[in-house]
């Protein structure tokens, strides 16, 4: 089915290392259409494999076969939707919310699918990728009887790619809320107004692994959305809980979350700058026993990092400055653009200048529904360390 | 209790940002006496902290404190040794053999405590460390009530610091094997005549790791050293386990490990180069659901960190083309020059030769008992990929 053909310039490529990435800069002038399938042909003309044609991205072109073999076709598009769920229902024991289509660490490059129980939630994020809606609809009723599919279409970065920005309903009758199951915690997840796809999925392990640190513990939760963390931390038995952020909608699912779950008596919520809360709270010194820091992304552009990295230091500084000797600190950065090394590096600079001194007991990252490309190193984009502090 | 001074040439320096290394190029000539306590000056003479010296040793001064108002006593290693123990208590459950001292993580240059049960195996690697035997050793004995101490000496790295290389029982007697108990596994470990000491126990939650995936599969373990990762995998469903060591010894000893667990019915042991194992078998094709690889260090030293790559490189991709699509490899490197950058995209490069689909699902580490000092990239030594091979 494919329409066209692009034809790398001479020189290294990631792409022939197997990165699924082909740059704007990389390619020689080609008459192919905006969104169709192309073939991809080395500088001497060999056929490498197939993908979706993007003049207006920096990617221009997102490779879904590596091989002269296989064609994408609306065949290839649905196998490749079910296996990436084979995989999950070999991975995820009982969850009933996971990344079901991790993009192109699935094979299906600007494809994301997450699963809430009997709601599918869809994100396309390139044009040639969305060619195939229809496709991807029918794989996920005829495999899974959902109750609905959502699509989250309210992303920036289909600007770039030319899709509109719109939400909508592809299939069945969005319920206002969903509930789902983690660590013995019930979560309301509001799909129709969610900040991403209305819940943090790739944190679900670290979550189940502050639940372990939390027993008897005073621990707050910075940047805490809908409570996640905090309120798995109170599950499993955490003194009390102080979970702040800026989102007022947030903080108010965040509550009932808490209700829910007949946690509200020991967990305060605080609608606030984290920025601010901590800067105020850390200049009374060690209060805490257990403290998250889970921020957004600080960059999404490499020429930030420096700025980035600056926030990361400041808020592990009062991250740590908060937490009693002999207290933890889960500190996690979901920019991409910030590597693990970088990341320690902050984190041993927040604590020279806390004056604290830090471990590292657990270098810990994504949930194993996000799985990473070795060859596409921006696919490793969580880090989540977990600190001792004394 | 210091007895000489160590001053800092000018310019920067890790220590000034919380490493515990002083590197012999970055220090002043001295007359102090090898193997002393010296107080170490900045180079303008402020007191940054005390430490161990040692001319002979390319680390020149291992620091035990960092502040002016800390002196290195029997008491502080003491303390520090009860510290490390307390948070073995707090994070290692009801397991009965972990790492309660890992040396500069633990405030404790150049000196690594493994227990194994009753009997605690101390290794001393730094020359002012070893005036401290003594006290190491009255600590371990009011707070434990040991059955023996055992000192593990023949470490080459001992001749560098002018230490004797001499394994000797330091307090009770030793048996012949101790038993020890991983993710219901009974591990017979002879800590007398064992590599390391013994055992490695920094794998010991990603062979838990391995349990998990393990039911119903075909299992290799390549280096298996007394046969940890396959004893689990055959406890915990593994259909079939081969696995290979070339020490006929360590063979011997996994052989009968699983003898005492009644899982030698599906365990195959092969006395062989793994290098040679994983070519020859390869070249058969797939034929397993599940790898190990988990090699001893390639590298010790910078300038053959090329050498070490091409060595993880090899066998990775053997072991690639040994695994059956959909089945999964769980592939350390434990050379700490090996970042966990490099380690991927060898990983990369092996998928990209064997002409396989390759994710990683995880990104893992050493264990908990084996903290991570931020401002010591080195002692971030252990990685850990757990890798679905399609």
């Amino acid at each position: 089915m494919a329409e066209g053909e692009v034809r790398l310039k001479p020189g290294p490529h990631r792409v022939l290392e197997g990165s699924p990435w082909v740059y704007r800069t990389e390619i020689e002038p080609t008459e192919a259409r905006p969104g169709a399938v192309v073939r991809l042909l080395s500088a001497r003309g060999r056929l490498l494999g197939e993908g979706f044609y993007n003049p207006q991205s920096m990617i221009a072109v997102r490779i879904m076969t590596f091989s002269d073999a296989e064609s994408v076709t609306p065949a290839l598009v649905s196998r490749r939707i079910r296996e990436a769920w084979a995989l999950r229902e070999e991975l995820v024991g009982d969850r009933d919310a996971y990344r079901l289509v991790h993009a192109e660490a699935d094979g299906l490059p600007g494809l994301v699918i997450d699963r809430y129980g009997p709601v599918f939630v869809v994100e396309v994020t390139s044009l040639g990728m969305n060619a195939f809606l229809p496709t991807i609809v029918e794989t996920l009723v005829e495999r899974g009887q959902p109750l609905a599919i959502y699509e989250r279409g309210d992303l920036p970065v289909r600007d770039r790619e030319g899709l509109p920005r719109v939400n909508r309903i592809l299939y069945g009758s969005v319920p206002a809320t969903v509930e789902i199951h983690e660590h013995g915690v019930i979560m309301q997840v509001n799909l129709l107004a969610g900040q991403k796809t209305g819940h943090f999925l790739d944190q679900y392990a670290n979550r189940g692994r502050v639940g372990e640190l939390a027993a008897g513990r005073r621990v707050f939760d910075a940047f805490c959305h809908t409570g996640g963390f905090g309120l798995v931390a109170a599950r499993h038995g955490a003194q009390e809980v102080t979970a702040i952020d800026i989102d007022p909608e947030a903080i108010l699912q965040a509550e009932q979350n808490a209700r829910i779950n007949r946690l509200d008596d020991r967990m305060r919520f605080v609608t606030a700058n984290a920025f601010d809360w901590l800067r105020q709270a850390s200049d009374q010194g060690p209060q805490f026993d257990l403290g998250i820091l889970d921020p957004p992304a600080f960059t999404k552009s490499k020429d930030r990092v420096p700025e980035a990295l600056r926030g990361y230091k400041e808020i592990n500084l009062r991250g740590m400055k908060l937490i009693r000797p002999g207290g933890f600190l889960v500190t996690s950065s979901c920019s991409y653009h910030v590597s693990e090394t970088e990341f320690i590096r902050v984190v041993q600079q927040a604590g020279h200048d806390a004056k604290r001194r830090v471990r590292i007991l657990e270098i810990r990252g994504q949930g194993v529904d996000h799985p990473v490309l070795p060859a596409l190193w921006e696919s490793r984009y969580l880090k989540c360390l977990v600190l001792r502090i004394d």
